[in-house]
């Protein structure tokens, strides 16, 4: 049977790669591209079979690129998973701690390492456009002063050492990511859940109180909102488009009376997906 | 009299410079800081009077890092503006439009003239760390075949010439700044207004309903919400805070009812400032 290839954005090893192992299992192929807007493309050109982006993280926030994303490409929501986000000090074979000046990641991987570098002032942080690209260049390059900040995941992908494990500020640092397909090729979901979520996206009519009326279409059947987040309206300055997580699935009845409602009282409405809930 | 110290971040002929002019007119002395977090601790510690921040462009969306620092920061907003964001192309005297290989700018400004460099194909989009700090380079290091992407205002300053002007790919491109104040420091509004805005932060209780109910406080007396942002609550994954802005003035009877309303419903709740609407 042929493998299944999942596209996410970043080099092999990103904490991406890990969202699709706990998505998918290892049996698949995994595509690395250079960015977001990539993934998207390739999957809505069927060059990939599905795609993992991550969209929000439990400290930097939501990845509003990819909410962007959401609603110009033609694409459904099929599963979610919550990925531990574990910084490591990664560098090449026989560099020491103590030669190091120089540490390579993402701005805001780095950003999370803040206690790291305020106890090693020497040591400067300097942005990289990836993380685990960030191990694969300091084993291309090796500098004798340099390391990178990744996954585990990524130093043994790329035979680099792990000088030191979780220096990360905060533990409760998670990333939320979505397993997405083409619309017309979501496929039925793998498995039984106890809990269901559903995302969806919608404008509100610019008159008092809209918003407030579009989320009594939830409240009033005791449906649980998880996520609002808004993004700017292109062309009406000003006013904004909403995005929606609640738990429940679209198919249940209660479901399907509150998009009713919504859909009387908003502008513009889609629904994302309805997937099982992550743990 | 002595002049008033107004920081913001980013070099000399900034956007927020053009917003500093708008809200106070050009007898106030600008401080530049290179970073928001700068500006922030600034004004807090006194070493500058006031500050001006973007909070949220039409198009990029909310400046999320300065909401992270309206909460994290004693500070009051006393006053906001909007500025038309033109996008010029800039470059040294002598230099011509067909000598330009390389343009410089903050990565948010090269997004938003995608249809120029579409048109230029010959022209790399090169990401630097501030609009009118790329003009300022490019007039200090005079390579011969580049420019930079910034205000009108910038170019000026820094003695440089406009290439092209509004380059931008959107005219409905504006960007919402604040004027801050130290809390304890904040100074009676200037003027009267027609129209006034109050801005507040809170933490629902974790549970169904919770953003809804605290929504009614306002939507059962007629205040019209004019923004919701959401951002990560740090220590508490998956939870949020909560970012409104309504239209009428704090002191106001209905607005002292729902702020005391939204308090029986929210974890944590504080007014950020109450300001004139700005046009």
């Amino acid at each position: 049977m042929k493998k299944e290839r999942i596209g996410f954005q970043g080099a092999l090893g990103a904490f991406s790669q890990e969202a699709v192992v706990q998505l998918l299992g290892d049996k698949v192929e995994v595509v690395p591209f250079p960015r977001f807007e990539d993934v998207f493309r390739a999957l809505t050109r069927r060059k990939i079979d599905a795609a993992v982006i991550p969209i929000e993280n439990t400290l930097a926030g939501s990845v509003h690129e990819n909410y962007d994303h959401l609603l110009h490409f033609d694409v459904r929501i099929a599963a979610e998973t919550n990925v531990r986000i574990i910084h490591n000090l990664i560098a090449p074979p026989g560099i020491r701690f103590k030669d190091i000046r120089k540490v390579y990641s993402h701005p805001v991987a780095l950003n999370q390492c803040l206690r790291f570098f305020a106890r090693h002032p020497k040591i400067e942080s300097t942005p990289f456009y990836d993380t685990a690209g960030s191990v694969k260049m300091v084993m291309e390059e090796k500098p004798a002063d340099a390391a990178a900040i990744a996954s585990s995941v990524a130093a043994s992908i790329y035979g680099a050492h792990i000088l030191q494990r979780s220096i990360e500020d905060d533990r409760r640092n998670f990333t939320r990511f979505f397993l997405l397909y083409a619309s017309k090729r979501t496929p039925l979901p793998r498995r039984e859940a106890k809990a269901w979520k559903t995302s969806l996206v919608f404008t509100t009519r610019n008159v008092p109180g809209a918003l407030f009326r579009a989320l009594s279409a939830f409240a009033l059947r005791d449906l649980n909102m998880t996520k609002i987040e808004s993004r700017p309206l292109h062309g009406k300055p000003w006013e904004y488009l909403f995005y929606l997580d609640f738990l429940d699935k679209e198919e249940e009845p209660r479901v399907q009376n509150a998009l009713r409602h919504l859909a009387e009282l908003a502008d513009f409405m889609r629904v994302l997906g309805s997937y099982p809930k992550g743990s």
